[in-house]
């Protein structure tokens, strides 16, 4: 038996082991998995790669590779407010040791049971490290949250301090205990799970923020047919964000930079007292930044005057691509 | 815009080309896709991986890629009775050229439309070569085929040719007539998606030979808690195997070889007329090689005379891990 044989069976018990979901008829150990949709729901289907040295630097904690493989899926899922409930695992790594494995399976079943998530699937493969995972969730039928059900007028919300990851990314060899926060941050970012569910029925857009608020609040505004515009004295900077960086840099990263898996979302005016009352019970901070509108294209606006107009729309604003 | 968004774009605009499903209620476009599992089936999910070097030989066709990183999943979908319905794409590549990429679309999009599958969702991203595809498919509640409903006396089929696969792999440079047969079964194997929907309510148990025949029907035996015996004379050869290899490293590749993508399965011999009946409409070869016992691991036996046997299990047929 082969060393990534001996790694697909590890990872079927430890998935046997946290698999108390009735809704699995078949987990890992057949060709495929069995899995049953309640009725009424429709189904959510995610898939995102994190490749060594693009989407994580060499040398990362193996505990964050598991940890973030599953959280940017887990944030697509937030985005279009859906119940995670299943995920599958595609592992690629150039040799099977035991300590990178352990780390690595810690970090990805302590988010996957936090969020009762089901391992059902997937395959281990010798080659440069990357990790492909999939996640399945569920929505009532015509309830999932989209990019373009915004209008004109609609406010413009984020969750969390988004730039915090960036800097993090940035600081990561800093000891300094500020950078030591921020890179918690790009580490281990917290999917917003429980806010997609308070935001069906609410929210009338709503993405998640992978590439930068900025770009794509843009795609969120560009999918509404509208524009969007961002007041910058509204931007919500983690003190240890302004701390380590400063306020220009802050600023810029809080715009520009990526991995920050926060949800952007617009809410209609008439149903903001409905956002705030329902915000009583979800822990993470959730701040208006801007207003739809009916122009296309971003600006950034500081006291009123414009600080970046990109009209074209928000490809000038990605710091991606 | 960078060039691996313009892909994404590309893709895009392929998949909405043939997304002629009605039950895709959001495609590639939004964080995640949007599915309608249609009332009384099951969900079935496989996930796999080609890593260059690995799975495909560096310099394969690109048509072949995009191929087989589809059909590798519809065999495991076909293995468990599925109907396929809906695929997600993650592809890393060292750079994003017009040609390969066009080609690799041109197999896996023909392949696609051959099943009705839609593409609605994935990413491209900058790395070496590798593709994780992701397939959904449905089955009627209950009746999906497993690898473990398998009962000493029933009766072991294979479809097509085993072994042509892997001697096409080795031969993948030939210029003879035999071998290039033999490389277009390894380069664009044939899911067996019509097979496995005929199989319902009629195989006990079934698996897709993708390690090597000797294996997986050791596998199967094993899910079903039983041994198996294959009785070489009955093992169908083609043509072209026999040709370019000879009888002897035929026996071998059938056996023993790897990529096939052909179903292994097993019928109770009361429902072995009911088979036939049903088989009138497949257009693919089906052969009966063997008969599942009460004893356990693997029985290769010539004229009544075993000639191999592994007690232990199918560990020792694999040619891979």
């Amino acid at each position: 038996m082969g060393e990534f044989e001996l790694i697909d069976r590890y990872f079927r018990s430890a998935a046997a082991d946290m698999a108390g979901r009735g809704d699995v008829v078949l987990g890992i150990g057949d060709d495929a998995a069995l899995l049953e949709v309640p009725p009424g729901r429709q189904l959510v289907a995610a898939l995102d790669t994190l490749v060594e040295g693009r989407h994580f630097p060499r040398g990362s904690p193996a505990a964050s590779i598991g940890h973030r493989a599953l959280a940017v899926n887990l944030s697509d899922l937030a985005a279009m407010g859906a119940d995670p409930a299943w995920c599958l695992l595609a592992l690629t790594l150039p040799q099977a040791e035991a300590p990178f494995l352990e780390a690595f399976a810690s970090g990805l079943f302590a988010l996957s049971r936090q969020h009762g998530v089901a391992l059902v699937g997937g395959d281990t493969t010798a080659g440069p490290l990357s990790v492909s995972m999939q996640v399945l969730g569920t929505v009532p039928a015509g309830e999932a949250l989209r990019r373009s059900g915004g209008a004109p007028g609609d406010l413009l919300y984020v969750s969390g301090t988004p730039g915090d990851a960036a800097a993090g990314l940035r600081l990561l060899d800093s000891q300094h205990a500020a950078a030591h926060q921020l890179q918690q941050r790009f580490l281990y970012p917290e999917p917003r799970i429980e806010l997609g569910l308070v935001l069906r029925g609410i929210a009338s857009a709503c993405i998640d923020v992978s590439d930068g608020l900025a770009a794509d609040a843009g795609r969120l505004a560009a999918a509404s047919g509208c524009g969007v515009s961002i007041e910058v004295s509204r931007l919500p900077f983690s003190g240890a964000l302004l701390d380590a960086v400063g306020a220009a840099a802050a600023l810029q990263d809080a715009l520009c930079g990526g991995d920050d898996y926060e949800l952007c979302f617009t809410v209609p005016p008439q149903r903001k007292a409905a956002l705030e009352a329902r915000l009583a019970n979800v822990k993470c901070r959730v701040t208006c930044i801007g207003i739809l509108d009916e122009s296309h294209g971003i600006r950034v606006i500081r006291d009123g005057v414009a600080l970046l107009v990109d009209t074209r729309g928000y490809e000038h604003f990605s710091g991606k691509g």
